[in-house]
């Protein structure tokens, strides 16, 4: 997968990532925009040069994360994208009135080959 | 108004109407009902000595899915289950009209500790 960017702006691509948490650079939160936008961010990151990138949705928004990694893995990356991990656990939100909610969260590591 | 798509090494629509196979007995498919539906069809499951359970979902029904895994897992069997693998792919499923269609679907292999 070359990538055709200019090689001069790298420098400045490098430092606007760094600001990020370390370790947290290529996380597209899945909501419930349409999946394409996703799909889109995902790619944006990938061809910027990021090895890998994590999609993490909670709730209903799960399915559409899903939906996401195979769009790029079967379509816009065939064969040059794979499924590292999968990992799911359950987050604490606040609900109305203070009361304590679970909800179910998904994070899927898609790597380049 | 059969749709004949090409016969090559295309598994996927197989694998997605094939008849359960040997092996299979301890699928729960994940649908619309309440998630503790299939709680207490897993739990009946594991109680009876399995010493695995594999829920399958699709489309919508994948955070149904990954509920069900985490109450288990959290709640109900806490401390004696564990995620063994997660797979997630893409099924062709037959639209209206003939026409296919890609939907995502998820596998959750829950495996006694």
């Amino acid at each position: 997968m070359a990538n055709k960017s200019s090689t001069e702006s790298e420098g400045t691509k490098a430092e606007a990532q760094k600001a990020k948490a370390p370790g947290e650079e290529n996380v597209i939160y899945v909501g419930s925009k349409p999946p394409m936008s996703y799909v889109m961010a995902c790619l944006v990151q990938l061809n910027g040069g990021a090895p890998s990138v994590t999609l993490k949705a909670r709730g209903r928004a799960i399915s559409g994360a899903v939906d996401v990694a195979e769009m790029l893995r079967n379509r816009f990356m065939k064969d040059a994208l794979k499924v590292k991990s999968i990992n799911i656990s359950t987050e604490q939100l606040e609900a109305e009135g203070g009361r304590m909610k679970n909800v179910s969260a998904i994070e899927i590591v898609l790597e380049k080959k």
